[in-house]
């Protein structure tokens, strides 16, 4: 076998077949496959697809590339969720402390920015001090005393994972739906998940355009999960707008530690309650309705909040410290009507072009910078009044290119729905 | 600009625009884009496809990414041919001294193996001592005294194709019409070519797999000729067995000084001649069967020959000394019948894991391997009688897979037209 021959295969729409997978996953990952090689391996796939078959290959043979975690002596069911990433997507920070305040053990392994989406280990990073390696003795001793854990990808789980989906970030070859599918489960069943709740996000900001994709995306990960007998609920949210108002790093730490006091934005609040109460239902073993009252109390009460503390302390950050820059330019609506639009995938990117995000594998980024939305689809605005706040440090941005990302219109249209739909295995 | 959003583009088959082809290949010509970048945007290019405006752009490109060579001191048209590659294909060390030896005058840059087919330069560097990169200096004055040279691309004409070229041959794309059209089109033009001769490869050993295929690419190389005044033919020529006997580097040299004795194979002869008669039609301005004729004189009296011996030697090579493993397995037929088919992509591939060709960039090769063919379509073949000599050396073969390239028949098939079609524009 050689790896030409594969590419050549699967450039011709070929099913790959196990041994044919193992080839390039095993070779990438010992570094006999090059990344060039790899890159166009990859860029095949994404245009070409795979089938469900290949894809639970895919991620057989990434599981196996490392270590899988046994949670089992923690006598608890262990329940993780993950989103397929949105701008200004933080709800991982406030899910699992809500859902650890209710007594019910996460572990959430989470990862880097990817494409013009933030990553949850890069935004706890804007948290001075927070460490997000641990090592296997250390994270399990963390689930045992605090309930909670997040943190990057370990080097010894799903190390193929990790490695193509560094390559993937910055080759343009993200939005594959078995790449996508087989990441996220490698992932989520190394990482000794029992139940696994995912928010699938769908629209213009999301790597899913359309719904019929995100549903599509929603089946591979389903399928893969009954493979492994594993409890998988997905969620599609609409992403044709950032979640909540800020986009960037520090910024959304301190939007999320927000919501933790039971303030913050609406839309925000609203997935965070659907996306924990699934946690909580079916850890505490409770209905549906019970879990999200429970999830509220968590809010009002602030025991989320207390847990974030807790977490955070524990993993060595200083709250109190976070990451925001002091350059802010306050852009104002060219004219007074109603946001019809805003295009979600452009404020992304221009976020990263900030520094918020990563042009190539390993780049630094600044956690500091990134924009606020001051108004949101269906708002009202008028001439002059404050659109967007953009926090910058060393990298510019053509302003006039963030204020066009606003569609303004002088007939109102609705909110959309946030959750479209929930499917599960 | 930044090179994602290049890549998304043409993930979206979008066209480029010039500014966005200028941006990629500069970028990796001066290294900022990395190579695993650039392999994926090539993939994108091979699945997605190119207008014959972004081709014509991406050739306009990779000429200015150097010097062009102006050869007009020479006061003589500068003929020059190219193949687009197939199995055993050595026409141009037979090709360039017929011509030559005809008073016109030849500059042929060649390439190295691309994808499963062997390259001119890494042929005569079979040749013991044979010096392929020659300074721009030297190959005036070799061109200027002996009338013909043929060269390593040097680095400084269309450095920009021969760094793609060579990540291409490595990543699986290397069959794109608009990358082989303007790959080919930028060398000949920086080249200082007045006319180009092109044989366009069909069939199961060729990089176009079907006559469709290879019109088009004629089509876009015919194009590109006249947005920059050159004259252009096109030869339509099958590939659908190895042309000639031998495959394998040192193997095909002396498989060429065996025509350049007006001895060796009938087919490659036939293609020989095409190619040949058209170049000094024009180099010389006389009639098509004029020249016919002149090139067979040339090879029946030894002209063509002697003046390959001047190319040699002066170039630094021992044509006493060709590379041919002494290692020799023979391979006998297992039954009696008529060859029928020859799976020429496979004899390629076979002999490339011999050695004869790379598997990653910079690889070296083994000169002395390769295949020798002792029957070929339509030949007659009893039970037992040799089918195919593999000079090995340290790599190992599958000897059935050798055999199995075979398909032997008991109902005889004609010989297929070598000569498909001949387009100009």
């Amino acid at each position: 076998m050689n790896i030409l021959t594969v590419i050549e295969n699967k450039k011709n729409k070929q099913e790959l077949s196990l041994e044919e997978i193992k080839y390039v996953v095993n070779g990438f990952v010992a570094g006999q496959i090059p990344d060039y090689q790899m890159s166009a391996f990859l860029m095949a796939v994404l245009l070409n697809g795979m089938s469900i078959e290949e894809t639970i290959n895919l991620t057989d043979v990434m599981i196996k590339s490392g270590d899988t975690l046994d949670l089992s002596f923690l006598n608890s069911k262990i329940v993780d969720k993950h989103s397929t990433g949105g701008v200004g997507d933080k709800t991982t920070l406030i899910v699992a402390p809500i859902v650890a305040s209710l007594g019910v053990k996460v572990f959430k392994m989470s990862g880097r920015g990817l494409g013009h989406t933030g990553g949850t280990i890069d935004k706890l990073e804007a948290i001075k001090g927070f460490k997000t390696t641990i090592d296997k003795k250390d994270l399990l001793k963390q689930i045992e005393n605090i309930g909670i854990c997040i943190a990057a990808q370990t080097a010894s789980l799903a190390p193929a994972d990790k490695k193509i989906y560094a390559l993937r970030d910055v080759t343009g070859t993200t939005n594959s739906i078995p790449l996508i599918a087989s990441s996220i489960m490698s992932k989520k069943i190394a990482g000794g998940a029992d139940y696994i709740v995912l928010d699938v996000k769908v629209g213009n900001g999301a790597l899913m355009k359309n719904e019929q994709d995100a549903r599509l995306l929603a089946d591979y990960i389903l399928k893969i999960g009954k493979h492994y007998n594993k409890k998988v609920v997905c969620l599609l949210t609409n992403m044709n707008e950032p979640l909540g108002n800020s986009v960037g790093n520090g910024l959304e730490v301190l939007e999320s530690i927000d919501l933790l006091k039971n303030k913050g934005p609406k839309d925000l609040k609203e997935i965070v309650l659907a996306l924990a109460s699934q946690m909580v239902h079916y850890g505490l073993d409770i209905s549906l309705d019970e879990a999200y009252i429970k999830c509220q109390e968590s809010l009002e009460n602030q025991k989320a909040l207390q847990k974030f503390e807790e977490l955070v302390k524990w993993q060595g950050g200083d709250i109190s410290k976070i990451a925001v820059s002091d350059k802010v330019v306050s852009l104002k609506s060219p004219k007074t009507g109603f946001i019809t639009d805003i295009d979600t995938l452009k404020i992304g990117l221009l976020a990263k072009e900030l520094g918020a995000g990563r042009m190539k594998e390993n780049e630094k980024i600044d956690y500091g910078v990134g924009l606020v939305l001051n108004k949101k689809v269906g708002d009202y605005v008028t001439e002059g009044e404050e659109l967007v706040k953009i926090y910058m440090n060393e990298k510019d941005l053509p302003l006039q290119e963030v204020v066009s990302c606003f569609t303004i219109d002088t007939d109102k249209i609705d909110k959309r729905n946030l959750i479209i739909d929930i499917l599960s295995n």
